[in-house]
C-alpha cells in the first residue's frame, strides 16, 4: 500500500489541562501523530479516541518523538515530570506560563541535559486555539534554529511569533502584554462601578467604552517613541499639570458613587509625583514621562 | 443691500483658555457671533480679529445672547464669574468639567436664576476640535428642550450626545471614559517599564500591545451583559481562579525586572479577594465578578 499523503511530524505533548487538551486535538485533527501523558491518566485516555498515542510515563512519552512539548501547570511542575528523564539530543518546547527567570534558568537546565530549547508564551485561551481569526498566538525565544525546525508544527494550533535569542524574552512579552491587560481590566471595572445604581445601563455605557478606550489606545504608540527618542515635551496635546489638575474629579466622582479609588489613585498618584518632583519642568510634559518612576520595584 | 446669506444663531463663550478659544475659532469659522469674555482680556482681544465680539464683564456677555456658553477651568471659577449676573431667561451650557454633584448642584443654581440648564463634558483635546474624523464628541445631559433648541449650535465644534435628564449624567459618564482611560495608560505604562533595559525596543512591543488591547477590550461588553444579567459563571473563557493563579507570574516578573507592582497589584489583589470570599463559588466565575466589590468608598 502506497501512503500518497505528505507525512506530517510527529511530537510529544506532556501535559493535557485545559490548553494541552486543546492543542493535542489540533495536532491531530491536522494529522500530527502525537504520544500524550498526563498525570491524571483519564485525561491522555479521552485523546485516544481521537488518534493519541498515549506513553505510560513521561520517560516513554519523550522516548517517542524529537520534538517535546511541555504545557503543565507552571514551571514547578516541569521538574516534576521531567527530573530524571534522558532528554538528550531532544528539541524542547516550553508552553508552560512563567517569568522571563524561569525560562532563562529552563533554559541552561535544558542545555545542561543535551536538548535544545524554546520558552513561550500562549496569548489566548483554549477556546481561542485551531480557530482561525480568534487573535491566538504564542510568543516563541530561545533556540532559534530549533524554532525554524519545527516552525510549521508550531504554527498549527496557533499564530506562532519568535521574539528572540534571549530565553526569557517570550515570557516577558507575554507579562508585558498580560499586565497591560490587567489596567485596562481595571479602568473598565472601576468605570462599570462608577454606574451602578443609576439610571444607566452597563450595555448603554459599553459601546462608549469600547469606542473611547480605541481612541485612548493612541497612548501605545505616543508612549513607544516618547520613550524611543526620550522627548516628553514635543507635540504634547494633553499634558501632565492638566491631567494632575483633572484628577480631583475622578477621585471626588468615586467617593460620591461610592466606588473605591483602589484602581485608580495609583496611576494618579504617579502623575501628581512625577509633576511635583519638578512642576515646572514636567508640568508641560506628556504624561508618558511618569514611566520612568516606575523603575524603583525591589528586584 | 440683501443678506443671502442664512443667519448663524449668535452666542455667548465665557472662558477662553485653550478648549474655550478652540471652540470660540470654530464656531467664528462656521459664521456664528459669537459675544466673548475671558478673565485675561489679552485672550478675549486675540479673537476679536477673527470676528469675536468682546464684551466689557461677564454681564455684558451675556446680556448679548440668550445662548450662554461656559468654559471656565473648574466649577469654582463658574460661581466667581457668574455670582451676580442677571440669568434670567438664559439658556446656560456648562462645557466646564466637574463632577455629576457638580452638575446637579448647578443645575438647580441655574434654575434657581431662571435659567434653563444642560451640564456636558468634552471628550477630547483642543486640536480635536473642529476637526473631523478626530473622535472627539460632548456629552450633554439637563434640559433636553435646551438641548434640542441649540443642537445645530453645539454640533459646530464637536459631535454631541445626549445622555439624559439628569444634570449629572454628563459629568458620570465623563468620569467614567477618563477613570478607564486611567487604568489603560496604567497597564501601557507597567508594560513598558518592564521592558526597559531589556534588547526589546518600545517600538517593537507598540504593535503587539495595540493589537492585545484591541482583542481584549472584549472585556467592555463582556462586562455589560454579565452585569445586566449578574450571570458570571456561563461561557467563562478565562475563570479567576486561573487568573489568581497567573498573577503571580505578572508580580514575580515586575520585581525580576525591577518595576514597581503599584500600578497592577490593586486590580490582582481584587481578584483574589473575590475569590477567597468563596473559592468554591467564585473560582469558576468570570472576573467580571470583582467588579461588585468596588462599591465600597466613602461616601
Ligand atoms: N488556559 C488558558 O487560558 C491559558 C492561556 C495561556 C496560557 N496558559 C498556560 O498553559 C499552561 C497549562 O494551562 P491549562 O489551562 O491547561 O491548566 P490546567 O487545566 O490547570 O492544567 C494543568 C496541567 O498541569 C498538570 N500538572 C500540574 N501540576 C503537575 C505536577 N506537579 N506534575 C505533573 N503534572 C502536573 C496537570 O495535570 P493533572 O491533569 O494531573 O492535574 C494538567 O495537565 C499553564 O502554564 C497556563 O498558564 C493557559
Ligand atoms: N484642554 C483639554 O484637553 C480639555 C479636555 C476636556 C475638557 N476640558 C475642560 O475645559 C475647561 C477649560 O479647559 P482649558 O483647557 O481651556 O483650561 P485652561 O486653558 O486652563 O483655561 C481655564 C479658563 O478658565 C478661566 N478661569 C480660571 N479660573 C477663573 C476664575 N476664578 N475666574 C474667571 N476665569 C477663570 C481662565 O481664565 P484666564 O485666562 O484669566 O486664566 C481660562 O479662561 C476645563 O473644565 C477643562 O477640564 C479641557
Amino acid at each position: 500500500m502506497t501512503d500518497t499523503h505528505v507525512t506530517k511530524r510527529p511530537l510529544t505533548l506532556l501535559g493535557l489541562g485545559g490548553m494541552g487538551t486543546a492543542l493535542a486535538r489540533a495536532w491531530l485533527a491536522a494529522g500530527h501523530p502525537v504520544t500524550v501523558w498526563n498525570r491524571t491518566a483519564a485525561k491522555a485516555g479521552a485523546l485516544a479516541p481521537h488518534g493519541a498515542r498515549v506513553a505510560a510515563d513521561p520517560a516513554a512519552a519523550v522516548a517517542a518523538n524529537g520534538l517535546v512539548v511541555l504545557c503543565l501547570l507552571d514551571d514547578a511542575s516541569i521538574a516534576a515530570v521531567l527530573d530524571g528523564v534522558d532528554l538528550t539530543g531532544k528539541d524542547l518546547v516550553n508552553l508552560t506560563t512563567g517569568t522571563p527567570a524561569e525560562g532563562r534558568a529552563r533554559a541552561r537546565w535544558a542545555e545542561e541535559r543535551g536538548a535544545r530549547f524554546v520558552d513561550a508564551g500562549i496569548m489566548g485561551t483554549p477556546t481561542m486555539i485551531d480557530t482561525p481569526g480568534s487573535g491566538a498566538y504564542v510568543f516563541y525565544s530561545g533556540s532559534r534554529a530549533l524554532f525554524e525546525a519545527h516552525r510549521e508544527v508550531l504554527e498549527v494550533p496557533a499564530a506562532a511569533r519568535f521574539v528572540g535569542a534571549d530565553p526569557g524574552h517570550a515570557a516577558l512579552h507575554d507579562v508585558a502584554l498580560l499586565s497591560a491587560m490587567t489596567g485596562l481590566f481595571a479602568g473598565i471595572s472601576h468605570a462599570y462601578a462608577l454606574i451602578e445604581g443609576e439610571d444607566i445601563a452597563p450595555g448603554d455605557l459599553s459601546p462608549l467604552l469600547s469606542e473611547w478606550l480605541g481612541t485612548m489606545g493612541f497612548f501605545v504608540g505616543n508612549a513607544a517613541e516618547r520613550l524611543t527618542s526620550r522627548d516628553f515635551t514635543t507635540g504634547v496635546v494633553s499634558n501632565l499639570a492638566m491631567q494632575v489638575a483633572a484628577s480631583g474629579t475622578l477621585l471626588r466622582t468615586a467617593a460620591d458613587q461610592g466606588v473605591s479609588t483602589e484602581l485608580i489613585s495609583p496611576y494618579l498618584d504617579l502623575m501628581r509625583e512625577r509633576l511635583e518632583a519638578d512642576p515646572a519642568r514636567h508640568g508641560a510634559e506628556d504624561t508618558v514621562g511618569a514611566i520612568t518612576l516606575l523603575r524603583r520595584g525591589a528586584a
